[in-house]
């Protein structure tokens, strides 16, 4: 994978190969417009790369160039990810615009006639922001469901792209070889603004059966309601420089230092989260905010954990899969997840991550174009 | 119930009629000392309420006062609860000093030999403020496990105080009528700065099964940091004046104003706490600290409320009884535990509440006192 800091926020690319790459392009556009991120994902073809990376001439970024001895895009290459913040829509409609993303179903004569002049979206901002879209860039969004887009995803990621899923423990990524005939069932578990907890049962077989609104948007929104952060990013930087025993009331703190080995907890696990503000004459000034963003980073990181592990064990479910933008790689909420998943299971249960994590839903949207092209891949 | 504000935080005391209490008397101290307060129970003779309600002239509160035809301390017809905050230690023992509460075992010549000089303790506290109680009053803290008080405490209510539970639904309390061959087994969520879950399989037959750093300690501690509140009461005050939605992200708000039916949310359903915070230009003092302590309460209770339920569920348990000094008989919090049970079981769980819900510790400490008293009253 590649990445690179262009676009409002961020902006990815990944080779996904095909068998009949060198042959193939097809350029299409899906959205996920959630409450506080919109993620893009567009194909390419791998020959306009250099336009991309210099980021503005792109007028043909994914228009039908020959590649090989088709005239006609038939395959992507190469996937593009790019993310906004929804606050900043107009940021993402001008990205689009400027690319001219939103034409390239137009111009690919051989698109199915399905795919022109559609993007497809997902995601509750799909509804929302419809008619901005029609406004500004002519075109009509393709609502797809949004539970159905995650797991498109999520599937799609898991039986294609090697290496995918890896579990973090101790600080150490490792790599889950997945077995195609045994993937399912297993528990998707999608941080987002919120959290949403799928079972998924095979390819378009899921339920949703929990969630919780305790998640990114509360790490993000309290975090700056405290903290005073720009932005998710920094206050994610924060936190890994601070120290959460400093706020969080530990068992040790109520016990005198002592364990209380009679119900399993050590003097150094978290009692009360945010519960030595109670006692101390400190205002929130007096504060680090690298401690606040990490007691909360803690709390809502073991939360989900502990949900996730229970909707897991009442489906009997073995692999929990965590993707969703709030975990953004970072190694103090995969360790918290993780650790918190091995706790409430008593080290039955392992949490797995994704390296697209945050894209699951634009990827699902992605696949459902008629023609996406990426049949050849998922298959393979 | 008779409720008096007293003492450092609050006094109450509960008349808790025995089959011969015209000739008994029985005066026992025990204390819980949890992360953020120190629960009292004491009982006295009948004959003091008046010096007691005075609250100073109380020197020989607790002494076994002749009382009808017996000079002996045999039954307590009065229980004393009164509270204070952990870090307001002091305040307590200079009220136990002042009622001489700690000298009641010594002067009762008939009390048990093991009865005497002796405080039962329960708590993190007890172990903390060991050293602290010898020093200042003279007294050994005799510790009784944390859990074991609080199933004890808990159990002796429901099977002696009517009405003792009771179901919150739309605003209204409903006592609850419980048959005591039938009330094993049933979860029991203590929510004090912590939560803790457990298992009640009879008299001394419980599990501690799950529990949540994300209790009462973190809905005063990040409230204060967040409102500058300076009570816990305080901030509850607040909450009721306050309108979650002014900072929770609703599913409205991600969807446009709609619902999001295909996955069961309704659009005012909360998708993300706090998450509106995010997409704002607003600072904390931008937002009213009545809308911050609502989102909080919210956050909180409609969290417990969520895994209470999976943990019920995972042991097929159809009772959940809630205590803790969390709740404090407030609507709101058990209207969102109540409705968060009721959802997240599809009807089929109901929450139950418990008048003493703050005291089930102290309850229990009090109980293990080798002439407690309450014998007779249990087995009523």
């Amino acid at each position: 994978m590649e990445c690179g800091m262009r676009g409002q926020l961020e902006e990815r690319e990944s080779k996904i190969m095909s068998p009949n790459q060198s042959t193939a392009e097809v350029s299409h556009l899906a959205v996920d417009i959630g409450g506080s991120l919109i993620k893009v994902v567009y194909s390419s073809s791998n020959n306009n790369n250099e336009a991309d990376d210099k980021g503005k001439k792109s007028s043909n970024d994914c228009v039908g160039i020959p590649n090989g001895s088709s005239d006609y895009p038939v395959l992507c290459g190469r996937l593009h990810f790019a993310k906004f913040e929804t606050s900043k829509i107009n940021d993402c409609l001008e990205f689009i615009s400027s690319k001219q993303l939103h034409q390239c179903a137009d111009w690919h004569h051989e698109a199915s006639s399905h795919d022109k002049n559609i993007i497809k979206a997902t995601g509750g901002g799909a509804y929302k922001f419809a008619d901005l879209f029609k406004e500004k860039l002519g075109v009509s969004l393709d609502k797809v469901d949004e539970m159905d887009c995650l797991v498109a995803g999520s599937n799609f990621l898991l039986k294609t792209v090697h290496p995918e899923a890896f579990t973090y423990i101790d600080g150490r990524e490792e790599y889950v070889q997945i077995d195609h005939n045994d993937l399912y069932p297993y528990l998707l578990v999608n941080i987002g603004s919120g959290v949403s907890m799928i079972k998924v049962d095979g390819d378009g077989k899921f339920e949703r059966v929990s969630g919780t609104s305790v998640g990114g948007g509360t790490f993000w929104g309290l975090g700056k309601l405290l903290t005073k952060c720009k932005s998710f990013d920094e206050l994610l930087e924060l936190s890994q420089k601070g120290n959460n025993r400093v706020i969080d009331m530990l068992v040790g703190d109520i016990y005198g230092g002592v364990d209380c080995p009679k119900i399993g907890l050590s003097s150094t696990a978290i009692a009360s989260s945010f519960g030595k503000a109670i006692s101390e004459n400190k205002e929130l000034e007096d504060y680090r905010p690298e401690d606040i963003s990490r007691s909360l980073l803690r709390l809502i990181s073991n939360n989900i954990g502990q949900i996730s592990y229970l909707n897991a064990l009442r489906f009997g479910l073995n692999r929990i899969f965590f993707g969703g933008f709030f975990i953004r790689g970072h190694a103090y909420t995969m360790d918290t997840i993780s650790v918190a998943v091995h706790f409430w299971s008593k080290g039955e249960a392992k949490a797995m991550f994704l390296r697209h994590e945050g894209f699951l839903g634009a990827l699902g949207a992605f696949t459902s174009f008629e023609s996406h092209g990426l049949n050849d891949i998922t298959t393979h």
